[in-house]
C-alpha cells in the first residue's frame, strides 16, 4: 500500500503550483507506490522505476517499472496503473513446461523471449512515462521531479524526451510529504528501534577489559538480529558507529578500565532505519568525562521539553545549545541536535533540529534527538533516542536509561 | 594512494577535450584521491567531497573535503591539496585538556568552535572548488563532471556558482579510467572473490532437506566473514541472492529433495565487490534442469574461450547466445552475460558483455562472466565466475568447480 496521504499531497502540490509529482529515487518510489522499485535501480540512474503521483487525489497512481519487477509490484500494489519495459534479465514462467521444446513455446506465449537491452533502456522508460502523462492530460503540465536525486545527465535526457512538460524540483514537496509518517512507517520504525536497542543490550553484556571494538560491533548486530527473529520480523540492514577509548579513529581499539564506549546504532526494517546511541564504561569514567556527560544529559533534558507539537525545530536546537552554554561550554557547537528518521537515503532525514529552523514539530513525525560530544584524546560521549511525536508530546520508542553506565557495577 | 593512472587519464581527457575532471560520487572520490569521502556524502548530494583531477599529469591532485574527514584524508593522501569546509559535527582535539575551562581554550586554539551548518554548506563547497580552479588556471576551462551521479538540483547550483567553466559530462572518461584496475584494486577484488567463495563452501556444507533459505544466506555471509578474519582482512559488506526451489520469489522456501539452489553472492573489501554464482541440489535434479544446466555450461565454456585481450565484449555475448541457440534455446535471451566488477555503485559495472558491444577486452580488467537461467516454476540455475584479464588470457579468481553439484553425494 502507498504511504502517501493523497489529500495532503494534493494540498502540498497545489501550494507549489504542481499538477503532479514524478519520482525516480528508489526509496521514494517504494514509499509512493507501496512496492519495491526493482533491481535495475542499483546504479542510481533514473528511469528504471518511475512513480507518477497526480496532484488530483481522486486520480489513480501510475508507474513505469521493469518487466522483471512487475509481478511483485502488481501483487503488492494492484491498484497502480503499470507500464513495463524490458531489462537484461530473462525470467520465464515454466508452468506446464517439461521439455526443451516446450520452453521455446513458453517464451513465445509469454513474450519473454527476444532482444533485451544491456541493462535498461532509458529512452523507452521516458517514452512510457510520456504515454502515461498524455493519457492523464499531463503532457503539458507543471510537474515536479525529484531533482535532488535524478542525475544531471538523466534529467537532461528527460527534458529532451518530454519537452512539453514544465519541469521543476519536486524534492521539497516530497520532503514535506515524507516528514509525516504513515501508521505502517511508524510501526517499522518502532520495530527497528526496539531491535537496535536489543543490540545495545547484547553489546553491554559483552563489555569487559580486552574486548575489541569489532566484537562490540558484532554483538550489536547479533543482538538486533536475534530480537527481530524472536519477534517474527527480519532486518533489512544494520549499522553502527562504535568508538572505544581515546582515539576516535582507532577501529582496532580494545576496552580498557574506565575507557569511554560510545555506540551509535541503527537497525533497518523494510528499509526504514532507526537511530539511537548510548555511552558505557567498564570502571569509572574520568571526572572530566563525567562532567561533560552531565552537560549532555542536561541538554538532552531541555531538548526533550521542547519536543512538542506546534514548537519549531529551531527551538529545540536553541534550548540544547543554551543548556551547553549554561554548563560552561562557551564554544561547543552542533549543526543539528537530531533529525527526522525514516526510509530515505542517509540515516538522517530532513528536517533537522538546527539553528533557527522554522519547521514545525507535528504529530506522526518520528525523530531522533541527540546530544553528542566528540573529544579526540578523551573519547566520544553521546545520548540519542528516537521519538514518535503524538498529539500531546513525544513518545520514546526505546526503554534503556540514558545514563553513563559503568558496566563493571552490574 | 590514488588508483588513477595519470598519464592514461591525461590521454583520455585530451581525447574528450577536457582540461580536468571534477568528481563528486563518493566511490569515485575514493578511487581518485586514495582516501574516503567522509560521512557527509550519505545523502547522495554533491559538494561535501569533491575531487579535482587535472588533465595535465604533472599537476597535483586536489580536493574539497569536510573538516571532519580532513584528518583521515590528509593521513591517507598527504600529497592531495585539501580545502576544507565545516560540517555539522564538532570534533575537538583534547590533547592536554583536563578541565572544562581548558576545553573552551582548545575550541579557540583549534578553530573548531563556533557556528556550523545543518549538514554541509553546498555554496561554500562550490566556492572552495572555484578557488582551486582559479589557482590552477582552470576557472575558464572545459571540465568534465560526473553528471551520471550529480543530482540535477546540485548541478544547476554548480553551474550558477562557477559560470566561467564550460561543463560537460565527464562520466564516460571516468568509466574508461575505472574499467582498468590498479594492482591495489585487483588485490581487493581477489580477496573479495576468495571470501565470497569461502561463503559458498560454508553454505554447501549446510544444505540439507528442511533447511530454510535464510539459513543458507546466513551461512554464505558467515563463511565469507570467517575467511576474511582468518586471512587478516575485514569485509566492508556482503550480499547474496539465493533462491531455493521452484518459486523464485519465495524467501521462506526450504531445501527439498532435488530442488534447485542458486546462490549468486558477493563480498566487499574496502568497497570493492566480487560477483560469483553456483547451483546446487540435495538429491538429483530433474532431467529438464540438468539439460538446461548442460546448455549453460556449454555457453559458459564458449564465452570463456572468447574472454581474451583484444577481443570485443560483444564477441563474448555473441558466442554465448550462439551456444544457447545451438543447444535448442531458440528464444532465450540475456541483455548481458556478465560485466566489469569493482568499486562503483551497483554490483555490475560497465562495460557489459552485451550485444554488439565494441568495447575491447584489455589486460588488468576484472570481469564476471555469467550464464543464468531463471525459470519460475522450475527454479534458477546459474554459473558465474570472476576473472582477471592478463596479457595472455583470463585468470579465474576462484577455484570451485562449475558443475551442478548434488550435495547429497558428498
Amino acid at each position: 500500500m502507498s504511504d502517501i496521504d493523497r489529500p495532503r499531497a494534493e494540498k502540498l502540490m497545489q501550494d507549489a503550483g504542481l499538477d503532479a509529482l514524478v519520482i525516480f529515487q528508489p526509496e521514494a518510489f517504494r514509499y509512493a507506490m507501496g512496492a519495491p522499485a526493482g533491481v535495475a535501480t542499483m546504479w542510481g540512474r533514473a528511469g528504471s522505476a518511475i512513480a507518477l503521483v497526480p496532484a488530483d487525489a481522486s486520480a489513480g497512481l501510475a508507474a513505469v517499472v521493469s518487466d522483471h519487477a512487475a509481478g511483485i509490484i502488481r501483487k503488492a500494489a494492484p491498484q497502480v496503473d503499470l507500464r513495463t519495459h524490458r531489462i537484461w534479465i530473462d525470467m520465464l514462467d515454466m508452468s506446464g513446461v517439461e521439455t526443451l521444446n516446450q520452453i521455446n513455446g513458453a517464451y513465445q506465449v509469454t513474450g519473454v523471449g527476444g532482444p533485451r537491452p544491456e541493462t535498461f533502456d532509458r529512452a523507452v522508460c521516458f517514452g512510457l512515462l510520456g504515454d502515461l502523462l498524455k493519457e492523464r492530460g499531463l503532457d503539458r503540465a507543471s510537474i515536479g521531479a525529484d531533482l535532488e536525486f535524478i542525475p544531471a545527465a538523466d534529467f537532461e535526457a528527460l527534458k529532451q524526451a518530454l519537452p512539453g512538460v514544465t519541469w521543476s524540483d519536486g524534492s521539497p514537496v516530497l520532503r514535506l510529504l515524507r516528514m509525516i509518517k504513515s501508521p505502517r512507517e511508524i510501526e517499522l520504525l518502532r520495530r527497528a528501534a526496539r531491535a537496535a536497542e536489543a543490540g545495545l543490550m547484547r553489546m553491554a553484556t559483552t563489555v569487559k577489559p580486552g574486548v575489541p571494538l569489532a566484537a562490540l560491533s558484532a554483538a550489536c548486530k547479533d543482538g538486533a538480529q536475534a530480537f527481530a527473529a524472536e519477534s517474527g520480523f527480519a532486518l533489512s540492514g544494520h549499522w553502527d558507529f562504535v568508538s572505544v577509548g581515546t582515539d576516535l579513529s582507532d577501529m582496532s581499539a580494545m576496552v580498557t578500565h574506565g575507557a569511554l564506549i560510545k555506540a551509535d546504532v541503527g537497525a533497518l526494517v523494510d528499509g526504514y532505519s532507526s537511530d539511537g546511541a548510548r555511552t558505557f564504561t567498564h570502571g569509572p569514567a574520568s571526572a572530566l568525562a563525567s562532567e561533560i556527560f552531565k552537560a549532555l544529559e542536561n541538554a538532552f533534558a531541555v531538548g526533550l521539553e521542547q519536543l512538542r507539537p506546534g514548537n519549531t525545530f529551531g527551538a529545540v536546537h536553541a534550548a540544547m545549545l543554551g543548556s551547553m552554554r549554561k554548563d560552561g561550554f562557551a564554544n561547543y557547537y552542533r549543526g543539528h541536535f537530531g533529525h527526522s528518521v525514516g526510509g530515505g537515503v542517509g540515516i538522517e532525514e530532513w528536517p533537522f533540529f538546527s539553528t533557527d529552523n522554522p519547521e514545525i514539530i507535528q504529530a506522526d513525525m518520528v525523530v531522533a534527538l541527540e546530544a553528542p560530544f566528540y573529544g579526540q584524546g578523551l573519547g566520544a560521549l553521546m545520548i540519542e533516542d528516537q521519538f514518535l511525536i503524538t498529539g500531546t508530546g513525544p513518545e520514546c520508542m526505546t526503554t534503556l536509561p540514558r545514563t553513563l553506565r559503568d558496566l563493571s557495577m552490574e
